[in-house]
């Protein structure tokens, strides 16, 4: 949980660029940089300063006149306010290839996401693993999730089964759902869904592939 | 091309609920419904009719007063604004566990997206095969491209080459780039770059989660 409950006023367009400014002060902080103007970073980012501060501003701004940003105590203050701070168990629902994909990447255990456990229906790869994670049964996921106190599901099942599974992890003591199936559906307030739809993003490529004069 | 590039005021936002609207407008023609009202159609997609109706009318508006819209033509004529009404030819750049799923994701060629070459560095990998698609040696990308007229590369290489892969595509003919690497690359204006970083978008979800209170 963030200190920033109470604050209503944060729009949904400056949580969503959090996870950019995190990318980048990490990256700095790679290099060694120790603090940083908001000139210097709107640079980097390809956005303006003014954007700059007044999204930071929001989360009580971390900016010194002068001095710039300390970028290993912003980054730091990013990803508590992100939540990354502190670790998540992760559970896969449906292990196929995109789960396989995801289940590979680096990034996501470093960022405190720990992926315990997948599940499938099909008999063939219950018991067997990906990754060192086992494949568990379907019949045991609501046992598990509250058992185990798991945080997130990633759905990558067919979007023919992902109503079911929705339902599902509904009754269940499950926190956040990320879905990547090809549909939309409203949990109850206490479960929040975050939606991949690739097929979505790949149809705004091609709008923009098409409409070579450029809109802004 | 679509027919829009003249109308300047079609915000991003708009246009990126377009593929939402086609998905919704499909789900109906396959359940043989012929036609529906913007109120309808606003409880199936849980927004108000009013913002259906100003996301429409931009692009013309195609419902009638007291007859509502026409599914099928709706659906087809978002289609030809989003450019899938033509079919892209797409390249795979890193023939990794991403790239393997995104080749086996029915709905990409159902849109006209056909995977028709993926690319590797790997010795191992090249002359082998992903879904019956040849995997090249990244030797040839730039006579590949070129030569085959393609539309689309799918950047699924590791963050640390691709900027790299970024510099080469843009000596290309290429005009999309799908990149899922964790980076953003400006490119010069007739290259359109769409990014999926997966791991933002997780970020958000644990922030969703974090932030149990509930913002607007």
């Amino acid at each position: 949980m963030n200190n920033f409950n109470d604050d209503k006023n944060i729009s949904k367009h400056i949580v969503r660029r959090l996870p950019r400014y995190f990318r980048f002060l990490g990256e700095l902080s790679e290099k060694g940089v120790e603090r940083i103007s908001s000139t210097d970073l709107s640079k980097l980012m390809n956005v303006t300063a003014s954007q700059i501060r007044q999204d930071l501003n929001k989360f009580g701004g971390f900016g010194q006149q002068g001095y710039g940003y300390n970028v290993n105590h912003l980054r730091r203050e990013i990803g508590r306010i992100l939540g990354i701070d502190v670790p998540h168990k992760v559970i896969m629902i449906g292990a196929g290839n995109l789960c396989s994909a995801i289940m590979h990447y680096r990034s996501f255990p470093r960022y405190g996401f720990n992926i315990v456990a997948a599940f499938d229906v099909c008999p063939n790869k219950i018991g067997k693993d990906i990754n060192g994670i086992e494949i568990l049964s379907m019949d045991k996921l609501e046992s598990y999730i509250d058992e185990n106190h798991i945080d997130i599901a990633v759905l990558t099942v067919p979007t023919s089964s992902a109503i079911e599974v929705f339902e599902r992890l509904g009754k269940t003591s499950i926190k956040g759902i990320w879905n990547f199936a090809h549909v939309d559906i409203e949990m109850p307030n206490n479960i929040k869904v975050e939606n991949v739809h690739l097929s979505e993003s790949l149809m705004i490529l091609s709008y923009n592939i098409a409409d070579v004069e450029g809109h802004e």
